[in-house]
């Protein structure tokens, strides 16, 4: 499980587009209160519209990471980069990267770190032992965002729901499993880092047991109708036990994203589907709403669609970024 | 992918039970050509009836590797196995390991295999990368065995049919993904410790394009059933694109071995479930027979369970292990 020292200080390096910050702007929309400020080159064209900081300034204002906000092109740091995270491992900052090229590829990295005592974080990865999964039912519940497709929104709506629990008085813990969601939480796994066959025991340990009106809200990864990763998304479901499931869903698609050659399934199937799967581990699983993206739809349509899903399906229908999720939240509590 | 230099010297250590060296007979009863002879310490009480030799002799004589043979209580090398490995690597050999602990925890290990140039091969990890899979489809014919639990015969099943092809003359392959299978066949990936955003891809890289009158026959892993290792199962079967399956069952057992809560499916809806995930590939998947390890019933119990599951599922139902599986060979030739 990784768990980063917050605040943060977000880096942003030369980025030159505003979809390349993506990572950074999540952070600033999710956790404002954890993030200290940014920090980017001179040359930098996108700003998150923060207090502009140096790591020696975060540091001593007690921040604990500078978070790499941004992707850089080809997936390796370029030697621009480097002095400024030298700079923050020199003041203490732990680095924390969601990038596949491990950070201790840099030397200079390696030595900093060493020389501070800083610690140099790759959430992307996953190198602790996880215990297999036992199927045991633990204290507390459960819910797991599920999708059609891989990203169309599972993690936005798990944030969505928590919040809305949250603003209810319930008690409620986001669940991140991937990189965006660690940062956010602050803490986490990196589901599909974890060897396969700890999968399922990750997720378990990942919502451990816990109050019985308590609620874990988990961010489901990849979908049991994806060529590549359904085993990821199996042993996430049967690891998490949810007692409820919110299907996330795009309309615009109407294949699985990068595989033209495979269907998506109707809400139905992908419902039956899951609580199928999800049954081994919790019988008393249920689908409590479906998650829209409804961005590329006009308000017309979208209100069209969203009336006649929910009458089909017999569920409340929302998009998250369009009117929220409350429909989806009384459900879950009714 | 492993590639492990044959032929073998297997080693017993000092193996009081003829349990703990299940793997050693494995070698033996599967691959008997490629297994030069056997060696252990005074202090062994069981041994295989092959040909005792030194690693020396072995290595003088051909051999390629020396085999871990036998599981270390434990699971750590005893200090007293050492120095028959470091001279197999003196000798030039590669040692083979499936055990958990890495053969590079041991520093005679490295330090014989460095001043010789000869490996430590550990079978049960799978350092390398792979890539994603694509789901689609490539040539050449497919066979997977799938079980409603694990350790229940998909291992001994594959070989009996790869074996059972070869001698009707259809070009034929066991595909490995597990240690003993890997051994076997000198090749293969420990698909559960593969990371498990990879494991669709590792298994088409497993099996990849071949001839189109060419059957894999490929090893399954765990069980769609299981509460720990379902996603390794998943991924297993999306990456193999099974235009076959054959159902392996245990009928002594009635819920998933250690876990006394997780009922097993019926063998109609164990079908059912591999078919409809399986489709997700490869829409023309059909369950072509049922092998069952009967080896707790009687003759005459065996006979009627046999008669009366065929009838009912209208497929060939063998038992590898008793009357050979021929019936399922016919079936997928038909």
């Amino acid at each position: 499980m990784h768990r980063l020292r917050k605040p943060y200080l977000v880096f942003l390096g030369d980025v030159a587009l505003r979809s390349d910050a993506k990572t950074g702007f999540g952070l600033r929309d999710w956790c404002r209160d954890d993030v200290m400020g940014e920090c980017a080159l001179a040359t930098a064209q996108v700003s998150l519209e923060l207090p502009k900081m140096t790591p020696a300034e975060a540091a001593a204002a007690g921040a604990g990471s500078i978070v790499i906000g941004v992707a850089p092109v080809g997936g390796q740091l370029p030697p621009g980069w480097i002095p400024t995270l030298v700079a923050a491992l020199e003041a203490g900052l732990d680095v924390v990267s969601g990038m596949h090229t491990r950070l201790e590829r840099y030397r200079e990295l390696v030595e900093a770190a060493r020389a501070s005592g800083a610690q140099l974080l790759n959430i992307r990865h996953c190198d602790r032992d996880w215990a297999v999964g036992t199927g045991i039912r633990r204290p507390g519940r459960r819910l797991l965002t599920v999708g059609t497709d891989c990203a169309l929104g599972k993690k936005y709506t798990a944030l969505a729901i928590t919040r809305a629990l949250k603003a209810r008085g319930v008690k409620a813990t986001f669940r991140a499993t991937g990189q965006t969601g660690i940062l956010i939480a602050g803490q986490g796994v990196a589901i599909d880092a974890v060897v396969s066959d700890f999968v399922a025991g990750a997720a378990e340990s990942l919502s451990p047991a816990n109050d019985a009106d308590h609620w874990d809200v988990i961010e489901g990864q990849g979908a049991l109708f994806h060529p590549a990763y359904a085993g990821v998304t199996l042993g996430l479901l049967h690891g998490s036990q949810p007692d409820a499931i919110v299907l996330c869903h795009d309309p615009s698609r109407e294949t699985i994203e990068d595989h033209p050659h495979i269907r998506l399934p109707t809400l139905h199937e992908a419902i039956r589907r899951y609580i199928e799967a999800g049954s081994l581990t919790n019988p008393a699983i249920r689908c409590v709403g479906v998650a829209i993206n409804s961005s590329t739809l006009s308000d017309a349509y979208w209100t069209r669609y969203r009336d006649r899903t929910r009458a089909d399906l017999q569920l409340p229908v929302c998009d998250p970024l369009r009117g929220g999720v409350e429909p989806i939240v009384e459900a879950l509590m009714a």
